[in-house]
């Protein structure tokens, strides 16, 4: 699917994404320090396409995802990597080893916008389906990376038609997105999200059996 | 159950916890820059007391959640705060808004350790149960945070009597962790699971849901 080449890395000092902080406090009193990050909040969407009774999910190449299986069978890749200059990466692995399968999702970096609003729009951008704001529900919020980010995720749910696809999707390649948009059928849905050889979110784990539990019975009915 | 005070926010330029990094490659023929973290993978250990018919999940105070919470709420703390010095928090919010209900979890920062070791020495630490490691049960893994730190995080179960009970529990005070044991019947927890008051981790939710479909039946038939 990807190729990636000509790979390095170097010294991030200061970063528009990622914002490194140190608090002190003293809790109970006692004096502590936790070194923490300033990251974006995110919503995230479970797709399920009712004409073909399938999932709609995104496979992209993740960077920290990579350097996490590098670091893990290339060792030597970080060492005295803290040093100003950048390093060009040797002995690289293939690009397959970063890629995840994810929900729909996006940051919050658009005050003016509800979260439904950038949901539908994420809807859009990257799985190419017109959903309007009502359709979306809710299904819960919780606290990702506890140690690190500790930052808001919203989960929903857009049931979407085939009417409902206006465009290919993929992201914004203007931004250097390059998503790929993939169906799961329903049927093999409960076996994809437990077979470890697709890495994956805990939200595409947690969604599809919510949806076992929560939407299946509702359709068997109809 | 928690007090904070004398909080300040800091640089924080060097962290053993945090190793910012900047990858530079090339993805199709377009050259990118993506930054990222690397820290530690983790297992979790979802842990139900068969004796009292309970789920046994941890409570404890986040910086990263409450200073997330600081952000939204008072924007102003985060204002000129790439400088390098510490700015003590005046107006600062509760230490109830930085705590979350997680499950039993740990990092893996002990090589010669296996992930199985690794969650029988938390268990232990976190909430006091004697579990043998052959009693663990692999649940699945997955990647958390795939945008930033993309780490693998592994997830295991673990039924318990109050016989296996040998300590309180509550993490290791000399290493700074304030740990507070939460029990959470068995009857209750699937509102627990989706009550949004409780700021918790996906993978609570996750796990609750996965002993609903997969643990509770064969409870009911014994």
């Amino acid at each position: 699917m990807e190729s990636i080449d000509e790979l390095a890395v170097g010294p991030c000092v200061a970063s528009q994404y990622l914002r490194p902080f140190r608090l002190r406090y003293r809790q109970n009193g006692i004096s502590k320090l936790w070194d923490f990050m300033r990251t974006h909040d995110s919503v995230s969407i479970l797709i399920f396409n009712i004409s073909r009774q399938c999932f709609v999910v995104v496979k992209q190449f993740r960077p920290a995802v990579y350097m996490c299986e590098m670091e893990e069978q290339r060792p030597q890749c970080f060492e005295n990597k803290t040093a100003e200059s950048w390093c060009p990466l040797s002995d690289f692995l293939p690009a397959s080893k970063g890629i995840t399968y994810e929900l729909c999702a996006g940051i919050i970096d658009q005050p003016e916008l509800s979260l439904e609003e950038i949901a539908c729009k994420e809807i859009l951008e990257e799985c190419g389906y017109e959903v309007p704001l009502t359709s979306l529900k809710r299904i819960t919020s919780y606290r990702s990376g506890v140690g690190v980010t500790g930052s808001k995720q919203t989960l929903f749910y857009a049931q979407v038609t085939d009417d409902m696809k206006s465009s290919e999707g993929g992201g914004q390649p203007e931004e250097g997105e390059l998503i790929e948009v993939v169906e799961i059928p329903l049927q093999d849905s409960m076996k994809f999200a437990f077979d470890e050889t697709f890495p994956k979110t805990m939200g595409v784990i947690f969604s599809f059996m919510w949806f076992q539990s929560n939407i299946a019975p509702k359709l068997l009915e109809k």
